[in-house]
């Protein structure tokens, strides 16, 4: 299930690379610098776009990296554009692509922790349900939403990205 | 998976249950209609509030409708009001909560399809991973985000609700 469930995330980063690229496209023809787009936010109290995208990128990467216990690379947030988020994505995606299926082979009986969470634990089952992918989809969506709400055209299929579908 | 995954999405729902609640206290205090959030939306081409909570509710229901092969009540997509919407979440929760393990218990072997796939099919692992939770979360956080773009005092523990911690 782990595999799996982040192998989701991986394609739903890869589609969140594509909404940027769209995003870049739409400004072009608007003639108007995209990074424009690293500072809006759908909320004065809210985190602006660049923000949400890296957030969304540590969610996979710090949710894997305590699961697997093996060491994420570190990233600054010093992002500064959109062509700099999408390093940021790669490099995310870099990391998430290194994993094996051994590596996610015993993590069932592991625990997870975080500092802010005093001393409490998370059986790394309910940590990856109710915490990574949760987290993850929240910043995901909200990267599209901060997007679909300043005009960029994005639909549902770029959203979802390609089916598995197959003939029956 | 099955059973966790659309727990997960019972507690997701019940979570947007409070956000819909904050949203009338909140209406309360400023001392407006809380209806008026029903046709609000973050771009003219995307739903409004009460169709966001329709589909994410829609989402669960179907789509455990379809892994499980047990029908799931029909709903007539008719609410006009945040009341009814809460019904809305109500009544998906007991059709979900009336779903057991073993109901998912073969569903691995099963495929699942859809009149638009035109004949195709998806496993019913690839449809809960790849459609039913992208599109879940989607719909959710978009409710979420439209509460918060509309002044909605909600924030990421309203989000993702109780952490199941425990003592190390």
């Amino acid at each position: 299930m782990y595999t799996q469930i982040f192998g989701q995330m991986k394609k739903q980063l890869a589609q969140m690379d594509s909404w940027l690229m769209t995003a870049a496209t739409y400004a072009d023809a608007k003639k108007f610098d995209v990074d424009v787009f690293m500072t809006q936010r759908l909320a004065p109290d809210q985190f602006a776009l660049a923000r949400q995208v890296q957030i969304a990128c540590d969610a996979a990467k710090l949710g894997a990296a305590r699961i697997t216990g093996k060491e994420a690379p570190s990233h600054a947030d010093s992002e500064q554009t959109i062509a700099e988020l999408r390093e940021r994505i790669a490099a995310t995606l870099t990391y998430l692509e290194g994993l094996t299926a051994a590596d996610f082979g015993d993590v069932g009986e592991r625990t997870v922790t975080q500092s802010r969470w005093e001393g409490k634990v998370m059986s790394t089952h309910d940590y990856l349900l109710e915490h990574v992918m949760p987290n993850f989809y929240f910043h995901s969506v909200h990267v599209y939403a901060i997007l679909r709400h300043n005009g960029v055209g994005l639909g549902k299929r770029d959203y979802l990205g390609t089916l598995s579908k197959r003939d029956a």
